[in-house]
């Protein structure tokens, strides 16, 4: 953790993998406030919406007309989720910088959550790859690469496999999904060792869920293991159909709160982005997680109790000789 | 984090600091029972109560009563805080095995807190050594040493001064507290380095808070500085008066999954302890925070979806070469 502020590129996923879990549609018009006060945050990358199926993903079904209408930032990518041509061929109409390709290192979970084997999303998937370069950014974030919550342990031999085999066909990014929240620090820090010298010139991310607590201890377990980039979910949304009772994504507020406490720079204006969290219960009807918009930072100060002066004057009494 | 099964000692202080922040004053029987079941989960050591003013925490008036009534087990330590020589006089009578002094490192905090000045609390609590030395173990937990919610920084040098002095004085124990959350994990590493070195046969331990979401981050920063022993309260359950917004202390049920997971040896039985977190909403009238009771382990499999056979049979129809 020596690094001095060592650029940090953050990742806002809530208006994608936050909101799809949501059951509420959020109106077109207060997405698209949220992405443009995302926008003005810092944030490196935003994932603004999903190219899938309206019955799929009812509460993303406005995806060509959000993309559309952000008022895009020179510096921020903005990205969007695709799990087929079908997808790709619509997010590049909507002039997408990246295109987020999901499947997951379990056979399992790539069944029920793409409902396609994993042998038809890498050929569907690798045909987006081929149809997309030149024209945007390919990121492929593989799910359930540190475990399965239906298979349990995942050989991270296979998540390597699959990535490697989507860097040899153009993909720009790789971005290791701890879907459920399994993965703890050790795993993660073995896990990337090494991965950015394996794979360079590819823009590596880990995507942390913060089911069992370890969230920021995770990134942090990533930052160290050379990893510096990193999704997140404004509030802590999201969460995984196949695994009830799993909590959300990492928070992000939390996460930039840190990464710049220990260090990092990420960027982002965390008071920006304190206020776009504060947003987010009326937008999806809900408390939100997330620790930072509710406590402050750790440098805020806070009154002293109001009786405090009788307090000092009382002890003093008691102390004549100080 | 390449300790192999190492050691680590639990400390459960949901009894004492989360207890005394609720409105409610839980019936001494149920307080018992719950004493009595965190006790046959494995913890190392329970903070079961305060012995302080009825008028100053009446959530914790019955403090006699309970101490005398535990049923004791004799691999676990019961502490109980204590803040001048009355205090002391009560824990000894009821047969307490290790008195927590308490005072913090920032002046306006310990006014606010103790209403003492440093230099009364340093006396009385000096007193208190010389009285419980051969009758009891004496731990100096000592507030706001990684940074105070009114004053701001706090020198690491004070906090050391201040546990020096208890040191010669006779404490078995020194804990630094993180009372509102302030701590980072650089910070908590840079602190706790060298310390097992500088107090020889001290009982060293961090006592930290969740407040921005780092409670985890930090422990796991100070386990590789080399601490082994962790204060935490079950559900999370917690926080400070001077500092609105923050939530609690770390998490034990959460804080024993992941430093079984990054292999320590904690000697707690999971299972038996998110049971007794279970119980504790009932107790305290609210919902608890902390994930692990929720979510359960990493490990826990989830089932398939309910419609996973047809999922499978529809993937297969479109890949007749399978």
């Amino acid at each position: 953790m020596s690094q001095a502020r060592r650029k940090v590129h953050v990742h806002e996923v809530v208006m994608r993998d936050g909101l799809q879990n949501e059951a509420v549609f959020v109106p077109t018009d207060d997405k698209l406030r949220m992405v443009d006060a995302l926008s003005r945050t810092g944030l490196a990358k935003i994932e603004a919406t999903s190219f899938t199926s309206a019955s799929a993903i009812p509460a993303l079904r406005d995806a060509d007309e959000l993309m559309r209408r952000i008022e895009r930032r020179p510096d921020v990518v903005y990205a969007a989720l695709v799990l087929n041509l079908r997808g790709a061929e619509r997010a590049l109409d909507a002039r997408v910088d990246e295109l987020n390709l999901v499947m997951s290192a379990s056979e399992t979970h790539n069944l029920a959550n793409a409902r396609m084997t994993r042998r038809q999303s890498r050929q569907a998937l690798r045909e987006v790859c081929r149809l997309a370069a030149g024209q945007a950014g390919v990121a492929l974030s593989i799910g359930t690469a540190f475990g399965c919550p239906m298979e349990g342990a995942i050989a991270f031999d296979e998540v390597l496999g699959i990535a490697d085999e989507f860097v040899a066909s153009g993909a720009t990014g790789i971005t290791l999904c701890d879907t459920t929240g399994m993965a703890h620090p050790l795993q993660v820090r073995e896990a990337c060792a090494g991965l950015a010298e394996r794979w360079p010139g590819i823009a590596l991310t880990l995507h942390l869920h913060d089911t069992r607590g370890m969230g920021l201890a995770n990134a942090l377990a990533g930052l160290e293991a050379g990893i510096t980039r990193f999704d997140a979910s404004l509030g802590g949304l999201g969460g995984c159909p196949f695994a009830p009772g799993a909590s959300g994504n990492v928070c992000t507020e939390d996460l930039v709160h840190m990464l710049e406490a220990v260090g990092c720079d990420t960027g982002v204006d965390l008071q920006a982005l304190v206020d776009c969290a504060a947003g987010l219960p009326a937008l999806v009807g809900h408390d939100i997680r997330g620790q930072v918009w509710r406590a402050g930072p750790s440098g805020r100060l806070h009154p002293k109790p109001a009786d405090f002066d009788a307090i000092v004057e009382r002890a003093r009494a008691r102390e004549p000789e100080a």
